[in-house]
């Protein structure tokens, strides 16, 4: 049975009370809804790894810029709970933004270091955003284990580091993207792009696997490869590049050279839409 | 018998297994050591309402500003595990630097709106890093409730706010200031004091009673009461007043009028040592 708390009292009482009475592990997929394949592989994950699991469906305001689309961000509640009974999820944990996020709220977690580049560099206070919120769910859920999507793959990198400043005894645990059968990274914000702009928003992916073609034939210098990125991706009539980011998978720093395994990261606009994706390359 | 131990895993490990074996409640006294009857007093209180009682004692560097007193803050391990032994303490825990703040620690917690005034204004940083080192501490110990001492307003409220804030289901229970005979508030600055300077470090309780006459006698006129406190500290010859500030308890903001309840809070250098102390008063 899927029980849908709205409470974050009574959320955090029953997780509490799981913990103390040994009724087992908990899993935990922290999401803003609109669920997709991406969400449900992290939540059959969870069930298949945990004795109770529970998914967190929160749009969360303070990781959205003033500009961005975080009123038209698509909600389908009705929806999100048929997939979560699907997936025999135990709790949906779908809290009001006024109990979150309460008068006089006034505490922040950042991360310093890993947040000023790629997404960081074009939505400043995006991850205070996240990593806030993220403290705020761990400490009313306190998972053993939570799962994120390699998709967001500066938000884990941000989410690991803060887990292990601040103790945090959650175990994170990031899985791969989830594609549509073209190629494209599964999203919810997938939904806003009108026919045109879903062709186009497919030179994600595209450049992408162009690159990795590049570097197994053996080019490495990230100069080349990002220009030769950028016009691919501009060659397409709605898009707009925010940042092409060659990077080491640790401490998410530019590379000038690909020596062993990197992070290829892109944020694209396609129309107004704003899409991410990324793939780890491994030099030959 | 009381354990010491060094290690965070360690420590987050024997706590989680007090929380899943359901061996009872913990208690926490968070200490930089250095232990006087302030501590003893949250320490007895935590005995008697807990199971399991564990006390830090770690000199916090993040929340020194680069021109205090961290170096030469006094420490005696020895004296404080002795004292701990006698108060039935479960747990000593005293980690290293190193594996508090490990390579790379880039993750801080700060609160907005509380911070900035009173000891903030001449010790910026400060309650960040007290912020941080405590979120770190709860997540170590998961303790159920955590005491404070009342010497320490300020700190006390910005950590209840952290707490509501970030959701920790920690309770926090704060303590009457204790004091030497003569009304001066335990700190482990005290010993810094030279003899002449013992003497004049009385005049902040001192000032303090006096306004609590003055207020008791009808005066609530705060921009008075606060000239009058700030004479009566500068005729000592040792004494340099940082602050005196009659505020609101709940958000601490400056109060013209005493109309009901208010902080009076104030900090001296008494030669190179600054103090704190404060009381709550009441207008009749």
């Amino acid at each position: 049975m899927t029980r849908v708390i709205i409470s974050s009292a009574k959320m955090q009482a029953i997780c509490n009370d799981i913990r103390r009475s040994r009724k087992g592990t908990i899993g935990f997929v922290p999401t803003m809804g609109f669920l997709h394949e991406g969400h449900l592989s992290l939540m059959r994950k969870a069930r298949n790894e945990n004795d109770k699991v529970v998914v967190s469906i929160f749009v969360n305001p303070t990781q959205f810029g003033p500009k961005e689309d975080f009123k038209k961000y698509p909600r389908n509640f009705a929806r999100d709970k048929q997939l979560c009974k699907k997936e025999n999820i135990d709790f949906i944990f779908c809290p009001k933004e006024e109990d979150i996020y309460q008068r006089h709220h006034s505490t922040t977690v950042s991360v310093d270091g890993l947040t000023e580049c790629l997404c960081g560099k074009s939505r400043p206070g995006h991850f205070c955003g996240v990593t806030t919120i993220v403290a705020k769910l761990f400490n009313i859920v306190s998972p053993d284990t939570a799962y994120f999507g390699q998709k967001d793959f500066q938000q884990t990198v941000v989410i690991k580091q803060m887990v292990k400043d601040l103790n945090f005894s959650t175990k994170i645990k990031v899985l791969p993207t989830i594609r549509e059968k073209d190629g494209l990274a599964m999203s919810s914000r997938n939904s806003y792009l009108l026919s045109e702009e879903r062709k186009d928003a497919l030179v994600l992916y595209e450049t992408l696997q162009m690159l990795k073609r590049k570097i197994k034939k053996g080019i490495t210098n990230t100069k080349f490869l990002k220009k030769i990125a950028y016009k691919n991706i501009e060659s397409k009539k709605t898009a707009k590049v925010d940042y092409i980011e060659i990077v080491d998978l640790c401490n998410l720093k530019s590379l000038k050279k690909i020596a062993t395994k990197a992070l290829i990261a892109l944020a694209v606009k396609i129309g107004r839409v704003r899409l991410i994706d990324n793939i780890i390359v491994s030099a030959r």
